[in-house]
């Protein structure tokens, strides 16, 4: 049995928040050993973390500290750590790859034996329960819906000179994610980073997207907000051109369906992720999209072609260049794009849940190119 | 001179985003040596990172990860890392405390020599200059502006049975923080946690509060929205009563406002942190409030008074118990509070520039305690 020690803040920390149950924006303690799960808290966030927490014990880190100050006079954070250990018996740890340095020293000078335990820390948390999937699918219903009403305004909008036209406004990728966000925020999600990207800016895959969107030319959408109640996300992606694609854009476009559509066929627990993601850069290849730096800058397929999704946007398990063996009940992007600035850029995703011979779709939203 | 290195995703990391200037949502990798910034940038993010950040070099991670491949079979991400610094004729690193300990072991087992530096990492970004300043204003005044327009929602709102009815509903906290939270992305602030506590609910400091919201109670407002535009934040607390406050309430009311006011008038360069509390403490001691736990939980004044405020909601300096001197050009907030389920709770919270004779406060909003 590992004593696992984490030290972060878990509204940036899902590891901490999937152990403890409890949310703060400043750095807090959690230990658990022998079953049992402990938290050491500062006076303004141990009454809360007593309410909230789903931990067996909430300790005040002030009991703690008066109790180091009896061997020292200023106790560093790991001598306070030190006397819980002590109490439990415990002199080895199991602690995240990123678990702070200066913690790992002072503990190590301490003389308690860290060990580093990779992502996933908590192999559980990659296995998604029906509470969980309930979780993640209803913030991808918002995203649908959000995307819906996106598409509609885009549906009912008129081109001009080459740009797109709604209540008399060329819209921008400011506008049209500002109102996504606002939607979004209306179904109780949050999302900040939403990709509308255009043209040769939806090239860089991450480019959120600025200016004017054009029409004739491909828009990718990329959208992965966050429920406030559950805190679980979910990640789509859709592209589209308001008028009509180019036959260069009509053809990237069905390969990256195709190779999406393989993605998931091949999706099953035992997969091996890197099977998969090898498997669609094949196909791409053998139909002439080439990967590579071209004039200095990325074109093709270069990223992965699926991650984990949950409490993180980017969790384990990985559809990528890596070894990564997929297991029942992960939640999974399979995302695969093609980008190239003389033809146009291309990214397809959905969500999918592993199950023991296959895969299930959470994601439900059609996928076209053109909007009339 | 010393040779920093950041290994973080900047979404999540303000000093990687301070010193690089990009944004991105996985672990990237920042080197400083000799006045010269290299990034070294995944295939995904290497092209955006030319164009979007502020270093001197974007590297490409495969490139240098080809190199080290002539030496390893499958060489670690500290291993690629150090190509980069035997080119660069480096041996010994400073990081920040919270360095991840994975790579911090295997840099040092590849016998570089790593110093942490505690917060703050980068002492320039405690100092704001006057564009950072205008950053944390304009979103101040959307603070200010969404919570004017809460307290005329509560102004308007009659009482009925002891619960405040705008529209002929009873309000909630979780449907006033989604009406602040949409006004605040409308003026282009992202928040998520902001604190709309009524009651007891106000007495644990850092709870978000639920359910309908009483008439004469206090209700603790405290919102910290981040510009998207910027990623400055800015933070303010009021405390309010719709209808009739007691005057148990009034008088906490009244003291913490004191309270507030001299710590703000004595804030200046040079001053120590740890003796503005602890002069603060002394008052409410002084009036009869005192701090310490009741029936095992924590009462009174058990919170800091102060933190910086920049790209992160807290960072250095602080207003505490622990001694920290404020230089010019610091922006800090100062916001007691009193606790006490029996009385009520207050908490008051402004923003202050640290100036060489006092400081200049940012927060321009009224402060009164019975919305009628």
């Amino acid at each position: 049995m590992d004593n696992l020690l984490l030290i972060a803040a878990s509204e940036s920390n899902a590891n901490l928040y999937y152990a403890s149950g409890f949310l703060a924006p400043d750095s807090f303690i959690y230990l658990k050993t022998y079953g049992e799960s402990f938290l050491l808290m500062s006076d303004l966030e141990v009454d809360r973390a007593r309410l909230q927490s789903k931990v067996n014990h909430v300790l005040s880190y002030s009991d703690y500290e008066a109790k180091a100050k009896q061997h020292k006079d200023k106790p560093t954070t790991a001598d306070v750590i030190s006397i819980l250990l002590k109490e439990k018996g415990i002199s080895e740890l199991t602690v995240p790859a990123t678990f702070p340095l200066e913690y790992g020293d002072a503990l190590r000078a301490l003389g308690y034996k860290l060990t580093i335990k990779r992502e996933p820390f908590f192999e559980e948390r990659g296995i998604k329960n029906t509470e969980e999937v309930a979780a993640i699918r209803k913030t991808q219903i918002a995203v649908e819906e959000a995307v819906n009403d996106l598409f509609d305004l885009l549906r009912e909008a008129t081109i001009q000179d080459g740009y797109i036209i709604s209540d008399g406004i060329p819209i921008s990728s400011e506008t049209l994610r500002q109102k996504l966000h606002l939607m979004l925020m209306g179904k109780g999600c949050i999302a900040e980073h939403s990709i509308i990207a255009c043209g040769v800016d939806a090239c860089d895959p991450h480019q959120v997207g600025q200016g004017l969107l054009r029409a004739n030319e491909p828009i990718v959408f990329d959208i992965f907000p966050r429920s406030i109640a559950t805190r679980y996300f979910a990640d789509m992606s859709r592209t589209i051109v308001k008028g009509v694609a180019s036959d260069g854009m009509k053809k990237l476009y069905d390969t990256v369906l195709e190779g999406q559509e393989l993605g998931i066929s091949r999706v099953r627990a035992g997969a091996n992720g890197k099977a998969i993601h090898d498997e669609i850069v094949a196909l791409f290849e053998s139909r002439g999209y080439k990967t590579g730096r071209v004039d200095g800058r990325m074109q093709g397929f270069f990223h992965g072609t699926g991650h984990g999704v949950g409490l993180d946007i980017h969790e384990s398990p990985s559809i990528s260049g890596r070894d990564c063996i997929l297991k029942t009940g992960e939640v999974v992007t399979v995302e695969p794009g093609l980008y190239y600035p003389e033809i146009g850029a291309v990214r397809i995703e959905d969500m999918v849940l592993v199950e023991e011979n296959g895969c299930k779709n959470l994601t439900t939203y059609p996928k076209f190119l053109e909007i009339p």
